[in-house]
């Protein structure tokens, strides 16, 4: 039944996956954000379906485009580190390791359909030859492996190139400027021309395809065109957004120029929450959530979703759904009328029956940090297995995950276990995740009285002084709220980690050596580097 | 030129304030609450005006009230207390003072047009009699002077009444049931009635009226009918928002229905920020904001606001307009073609041009805390010449005004005063309060390198460690940005000072003998208590 409103005319739609660079949830008009800059995303919002409960698979780029495109957790596809318990790892230009050959990826799967497949913008799959989209089921790709950190001293660490499908093009910050003072780059306009190209030649030779937008102007430094430098209420970040907002327009009004918009099934999502340690200037709102990128905290993880289909999806729906950006692999195989493949477990989830026939699907979200499973959710509720934003010596320096928000015995800056007795929080009632559910049961005190004013939820380790020595340091019997939910809970994740085989991590070894020293095409530009002598050590990921 | 919009048929339009009780910034789905709940209030902002930038005119219910009707600051309406510095005051029970006879009330004005006056709701400017609605310009009232805060032991505190018109018709928690358990009570429904009730009469006899909607379901302890219990994702306080934005959808529709829509300006705001202190079940969300209610930080006062007025309102429109619940007093007026009074002091401003014209004037927005100016907002920077969550004594006991959140320096438990070098926010790009400008100049360092992750404007004398002694321990020498915003607010708000002079405080003097021990028509109920010998005290205000 939930095929029954799959195209009509037989044909697959067009997929277009719009991914934001640590754009966070609360960025965006219909998100919430106070500026209220996005009328493009707004309308788009209006006109399709808006997922206020959408995750990335993980808090930071790389594992959560690895998974986008495999549908499967990094600790399956490889995209994690085992050097160290529950660190972030991704795929800067030190990196050895990258997309294994053994994964199979979307536009794999969508060119057995005569999909035509493009990549503009940010890959960060890994950067060296074997690695490259070209060589994991992509046709084209305008764009870069790597973050556009930058300027490198060449010398000792070369600027990452852009490439034009096989070839480097340049560099960024030589022939592709970035003024990291003024934040002026083109990049964007580049990145949006590069599409409508490509969305114009499909639409004339009437070939299915698959374009990823991977625009990365709001990961820092972030970055705007001249013309939408200053525009925005709230600096240079906001100019980004104004300037992806207008193109995501662009984009939307070209489908209709060309007269496939009701043949287009477009999701614009981000790939991790906003990097909000990079202070106003330079990162984004994760809305009312707490801490931001690199954390398995709501604002590291949820993120601002729409879907849009003309014709196929009803305007103006809001869609409760629990999804992951791990869905985006399923559903697009699903549109193409693929069958998944087989041979692996695949976590993503389909999400046809929800975009089409507004359906709910009961399906838990795994917060990973590396090889751990932080937290759940499983429904309204999340258990927090393990709690970290930082370490002390991290934080001490300045480097805040959570900057003006603190809740005690949650966002701790050792890795605190609570394996045998996880922090729950009802993400409805409570999205900050500031009231762990109780754990011990007390006596409910009358709501009546002045006594609302005390905070009912606090875990009462923490705040024992709040309901005095009887109620909370009284005999340990659990709640019977707490241990409902976490019996459930346990269920799903004693079936998680039973089936959990995790695949071999790419991300552990580092070498100078492997750096984008001399890309494909480089000798033609005189631009090849000289790489160092291969000395590879395992890579320290500090957080 | 701004008067070219108003009704071409000469007759001024019907007037709707509907005022909620301790909503916050981020409950309604177009404000980014995550559950978007809210479809009536949503829909009313895609076919009005929203406002992001709208203020209380203070962190608490009578004070802001009192504004919204004289259209004046508290501290000239007399809605403050100088018992003590900087407190928050309010109409309890015990309080002697409420609404001077010597103030304006918006329905006495409008009574000279010719409009019919309704209250429906909570009162809170006083429940002594001379103090009540009817007293003040409303021809009808149903609803309640106080709180619905209960149940009281009758002996040692009477009930809150609940009036129709001058009679009061029964008490909350006995003839007007509210279950604290289960949160059960009818009283939204009984408040929509009314408002229908009243509208129908007014549209029958083709009289222009106003009807100030003032529900107090969001205001702990939070409640909603029983077919509204459980309907919430986010529990309690979001049954009573669903309960809400449904009486919304019915008001409108019956504009529609009675073929009053295009006669009628309809506002949607709150009186004060959410109550965050109160827990997640007992209220609401800030969004992005710090702190909630009873403080001065965005928290405590950016509202929600929808202006509504089909066919003069130009639909899905965003205005960045700085308004403040005072305005509604004087908009009002310039709607009903009324002239200002010019006696005193009005500070709300006609925002008419900016409903009609999408015009934007300059302003600024006064924080107060009773007789203190904590803060003011000019353009996008907010400055703080003092700041004040809670004692540390009432923070020990576990009263929260800002729960999960901490910023140093900023949500301090002493009254700190900052007003020699005021704390200086970009609320645009740091709209949670989390990075004060930099006072003090230092060299600005490369942007481009991993020192993005530093948080560049933080204060330095709270992070001095981050920057090193040398940047901000050198010379007193103030930094450009910092010095030439605090030059242009210094302006502002020496203009404000120097032609301020304080009304009457009415908010010092509590005595039991005053609470509604014997309100008028207790007698036909045989509802009438015995009060207690009056002894009279200054009123004690915590925070
Ligand atoms: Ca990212
Ligand atoms: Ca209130």
């Amino acid at each position: 039944s939930c095929w029954s409103k799959t195209p009509t005319n037989g044909s697959a739609p067009n997929i277009i996956i719009m991914l934001m660079d640590d754009m966070g949830w609360g960025d965006l008009g219909v998100f919430g954000q106070p500026s209220k800059e996005t009328p493009n995303l707004d309308r788009m919002a209006a006109e399709g379906m808006v997922f206020p409960n959408f995750y990335a698979s993980n808090p930071l780029c790389s594992p959560s485009r690895a998974s986008l495109l495999t549908g499967r957790l990094p600790v399956r596809n490889g995209f994690y580190t085992t050097n160290a318990h529950a660190r972030n790892a991704y795929t800067p230009q030190e990196i050895v390791g990258g997309i294994s050959d053994d994964e199979i990826l979307l536009p794999q799967m969508l060119k057995k359909m005569g999909y035509i497949n493009k990549i503009v913008g940010k890959w960060h799959l890994g950067h060296r030859p074997h690695h490259l989209p070209l060589d994991h089921g992509f046709d084209e790709w305008f764009g870069a492996p790597n973050c556009h950190f930058g300027p490198y001293n060449s010398s000792f660490r070369p600027n990452i190139p852009v490439y034009n499908n096989s070839q480097m093009v340049g560099r960024y910050y030589e022939e592709f400027k970035i003024n990291v003072k003024t934040g002026e780059s083109n990049l964007t306009q580049i990145y949006l021309e590069e599409s409508l190209e490509f969305l114009r030649a499909q639409a004339s030779i009437r070939r299915p395809f698959f374009l990823y937008w991977a625009v990365d102007a709001t990961h820092a430094p972030v970055y705007a065109s001249k013309r939408f430098l200053g525009r925005s209420q709230r600096g240079r970040y906001g100019d980004a957004v104004i300037e992806l907002d207008y193109s995501v327009g662009v984009i939307l009004k070209e489908l209709r120029r060309l007269g496939v918009a009701k043949d287009t099934f477009v999701f614009f999502t981000s790939d991790n929450g906003a990097a909000v340690m990079s202070g106003p200037k330079q990162s984004g709102s994760n809305g009312p959530f707490l801490c931001g990128k690199e954390t398995t905290f709501e604002g590291g993880m949820r993120e601002p979703a729409i879907a849009w289909w003309p014709g196929h999806i009803t305007a103006g729906t809001v869609s409760y759904q629990l999804g992951n950006i791990m869905d985006l692999f399923t559903t697009s195989l699903a549109l193409a009328g693929l069958t998944m493949p087989d041979d692996r477990i695949i976590d993503g989830l389909d999400l046809t029956p929800v975009l089409l026939n507004d359906s709910l699907i009961d399906r838990p979200i795994f917060y990973y940090r590396g090889n751990e499973m932080m937290a759940v959710r499983v429904g309204q509720y999340k258990a927090h297995y393990w709690t970290w934003s930082n370490s002390w010596e991290e934080f001490n320096k300045g480097i805040n995950f959570c900057p003006g928000q603190d809740v005690a015995g949650v966002t701790t800056h050792t890795q605190k276990e609570h394996t045998m007795q996880p922090l729950i929080f009802h993400l409805g009632r409570d999205p900050g995740e500031k009231y762990p559910i109780r754990q011990v049961f007390r006596p409910h005190p009358d709501a009546a009285t002045r006594a609302v004013l005390v905070p009912k939820l606090l875990h009462c380790s923490t705040r024992r002084e709040t309901f005095g020595g009887d109620a909370c340091g009284s005999a340990n019997v659990m709640s019977g709220e707490y241990q409902a939910i976490l019996q459930k809970i346990s269920l799903v994740v004693e079936q998680h980690k039973s089936g959990l085989v995790p695949g071999v991590p790419q991300l552990n070894m580092c070498d100078l050596a492997v750096m984008n020293w001399a890309p494909a095409g480089c000798e033609k530009m005189g631009k090849c580097l000289k790489a160092p002598k291969s000395q590879p050590w395992k890579c320290e990921w500090p957080h």
